[in-house]
């Protein structure tokens, strides 16, 4: 296995002219790893936008195919990272060695999925309005139009997951498919895993000859100011907080040219558990709750952080369940010193808030996060108590009572936009509350029925978004293949000679792909 | 006809609480017109804004069929707005009948191409990724996504078009296909022309039983602020200047909840001429070109503003011909007095740069803007002087002579975006110079070939956008159906009952839409 150097990655080579050094450490030791970052200088993040930037004309005009095999084989660099490798990644983040294992597959999975959209075709979004020479009052010259990359991504990857949404995560994925050069600031939380997935990337690039700079990659603490700012950089995806994927959003909108930030930052994702199915299985949703709830440490963006039933004695012994299944739920490791700070932080103030009374849990021994389980007059949600729609990262979950289905709708009501919703009921729960579900579809980007929103499957339905603050921009995901739409724009052609045409919109449809034509979806050569 | 009261339109009824009065001028002679509009107070602009989020959840919830019947009736309202409307409207904006009756049809024309997008059922982009229960190590739950209106939508309508781009124009239509609620700032300039217009949607939205507030409209200069900051306002669609747009932008971004903003402001519209077209043609293309730059007084946001070609005899013959007919061009009354004022201010800049020299023109008598023609020299847009990145709104264009293809390729590279590029062309021109096509579909939402940009059709595979100052987000498009997707979001829903999906999305496929299912376009129901 290579060293680990800590340089950063500009242009297809190595680069630590600065004089800052950072340490990536071991999660559940706390102790510093032997390993030595070197943070990027201004000049440094320069280059690495300007080498996106130098890669962007040829790499955008690639045919998708090879895109798609770039996809493939950074996919195959994945795979072939080693037990080794996971070792490295458990030891920089205290997530089980299992967890990784499949994290590596659902990572590379994302890749192949890409792949198969860029083969698939939809993706170019080609429409075709043929000329109309006869045309009365006036003739209609022949309008095509199709997608292309928007320029070079700046890619914010989470701690949460050190693959799926970091260096070769979804953002980095959808970018690179839609043809946009990526720059990635590692996140500090796993500089050495960083390196590792750079180097299988750069691997992967190299293999199917790649523009250098199709990929660039930098260390530091204060460099994503400058990579946001960078005139070339013309978006930017984000996994991370509230207030840091907020922070961006503010410097891309004040740019002179102003740019799009696909921001995933915090949600609570309401649970509602309904009468009959709190009667039919009230136990079983508690232990399926509580096992959503701790699962990975609370650490996923899904997290049930609010559960919602009406007053009734099938609730109230649902609660009682929900806490002693939590009682029994033993403390874990956090992904770094960082988070469990924050996550202790959170927890004392929803202790000292008067409103609030914990049902179960314990205070916080050494760096081991205590599962806990809060209830919460629901006069506090309709008064809009901040504390209440602001997600505590880790496992936590605040019940909420509320009278009946009158107040369950203000409640509703009064909930910011989330990731998810779910809905946990049986069938005659789902009808009478059926009117619900228009409400929590203009909440939220998923609503789940029966199930726990701790994982997200990787397909092409899937909507990982939201309104804010759950997203800055609504009308994006994360993860799923629409991700790639965040980083399309739509180019037409008016009047252009056949054999100017790029391929999608070519008469003879070289690439077979479905194309709009006057009105129809068809896949047909035009005569 | 019925009188013009100028009241305010919030949820269906007419409100005029406020004290400030404005009024409507005729265009050609400076006058006031007899009609009195009460400018909307704070209060008024809430209650708007909250009668459209009213209207939402019914409104966003209507079948498809029900808010295409609702286009098609404003369609049919348009066409049958009379003579004296026409002559009102000519009155307002100094525009022909001819143009104005020709814009009548193109508006109404634009809200039945929405209404056939609602039919078509693509909008709704469905996908469906069915269970797959057997699958290891996890199984595949039931993923289905399709898309929703982002909530009320906040419309600032152009000067230029006081129909296709204003009351019922484009993001109007499109706002109200995706199933958003309008508030709409009537412009200034056409304030009578717009309560007309209002007049014939509220008829539509009567006749097909649409819910109230589903389109308001407020009067007045500074309301559009409190609008924008408005937390109902999910959305918003501008046409106009860049500085106004840009404030938008601002005001949008620093919300709590910050929201998307499609501004379209900004473009001078190059045209390269290259030589073999200027050996075989050139004096038809100076003609073309001049009736292009002086069409309805040159007040078209893809008027050609640059003009670039390579120095040759045949470009100097072509200059000479270009000046030769601008001169020849009358003066024309503009749409209000401002903007013949900042015409003025705009010609009066180029004047007295030193480095541009004017080929053609009369400085400015009257009211009436004299067509002008200068020339700068290549190395001011190398320098990015940033008046030649500046749209002059009005009959004036900048020749730029270039030394040769590199400087050509250096020029493009200088410039910032924009709404349309031109190549004019013979084969082997474009043969020669096709390289430059990738640069041009980097910078600009449209390239044409042989044409001129003015005229811009309302289609499918239109694109009326492009990289900013040109437009706030290149992602988007103000004109042509896919001007739907800015306002809507995509949502997804697992494992959810047959009977709650909506109808987009139920197995048996009720709308018979083409659907991604499994990765597969179809349009069969599911067993």
């Amino acid at each position: 296995m290579p060293e680990i150097i800590g340089h950063n990655y500009i242009g297809g080579a190595r680069s630590a002219a600065g004089h800052i050094t950072l340490h990536s450490h071991d999660a559940t030791r706390g102790e510093a790893l032997p390993y030595t970052f070197t943070q990027a200088t201004l000049e440094e993040v320069d280059a690495a936008a300007l080498a996106a930037a130098a890669a962007y004309p040829t790499f955008r005009n690639l045919p998708a195919s090879r895109r798609a095999e770039f996809l493939e084989a950074i996919a195959s660099q994945l795979d072939a990272l080693d037990d080794e490798f996971v070792a490295l990644v458990t030891r920089e983040t205290a997530l089980p060695s299992g967890r990784i294992q499949g994290e590596r597959g659902r990572t590379s999975g994302q890749m192949r999925l890409f792949a198969q959209v860029l083969r698939r075709g939809d993706f170019y979004g080609a429409r075709i309005d043929r000329a109309l020479p006869a045309r009365q009052p006036l003739p209609r010259v022949d309008i095509r139009q199709y997608r292309i990359g928007v320029g070079p991504v700046a890619v914010f990857g989470a701690s949460n997951f050190p693959l799926a949404f970091s260096t070769a995560g979804g953002d980095t994925a959808a970018a690179l498919a839609a043809g946009c050069p990526v720059v990635f600031k590692a996140h500090s939380g796993h500089m050495a895993t960083a390196e590792r997935v750079a180097n299988a990337i750069l691997r992967a690039a190299e293999q199917t000859d790649m523009p250098k700079g199709v990929f660039n990659m930098i260390y530091g603490a204060g460099v994503g100011e400058a990579l946001v700012k960078h005139p070339a950089i013309q978006a930017v995806g984000f996994t991370g907080s509230l207030k840091g994927g907020r922070a961006l959003c503010d410097m891309a909108a004040a740019r002179p040219q102003p740019i799009p930030v696909f921001a995933e930052m915090s949600s609570i994702n309401p649970v509602l558990v309904l009468p009959e199915a709190l009667h039919l299985r009230g136990e079983k949703i508690a232990s399926e709750l509580v096992a959503s709830v701790v699962q990975g440490c609370g650490q996923f963006c899904t997290n049930p952080g609010l559960v919602i039933g009406m007053h009734s004695p099938a609730f109230s012994a649902f609660v009682e369940h929900l806490a002693a299944h939590m009682a029994e739920q033993p403390g874990q490791v956090m992904l770094n010193a960082g988070t469990y700070r924050s996550y202790s932080n959170g927890v004392q103030a929803l202790l000292s808030h008067p409103g609030i009374h914990r049902l179960a849990g314990q205070d916080q021994p050494g760096n081991h996060a205590q599962p806990q389980l809060f209830k919460a007059d629901a006069s506090l949600l309709l008064r809009g108590d901040p504390l209440l729609q602001e997600e505590v990262f880790g496992p936590t979950t605040i019940v909420v009572e509320v009278a009946d289905k009158a107040q369950l709708r203000q409640v509703l009501n009064s909930l910011h936009g989330q990731l998810t919703a779910t809905l946990i009921g049986e069938a005659q729960d789902l009808q009478e509350h059926g009117e619900l579900l228009a409400l929590l579809e203009q909440k939220v980007g998923r609503v789940l029925f029966n199930g726990y929103p701790t994982g997200v499957e990787v397909c092409d339905a899937m909507v990982h978004g939201g309104p804010y603050p759950a997203t800055s921009d609504a009308r994006g995901t994360s993860v799923g293949s629409l991700a790639i739409e965040r980083f399309l724009r739509p180019v037409c052609y008016q009047n252009c000679p056949d054999a100017l045409l790029p391929e999608a919109l070519k008469d003879a449809n070289p690439l077979g792909i479905a194309r709009l034509v006057d009105g129809n979806s068809q896949r047909e050569a035009l005569a």
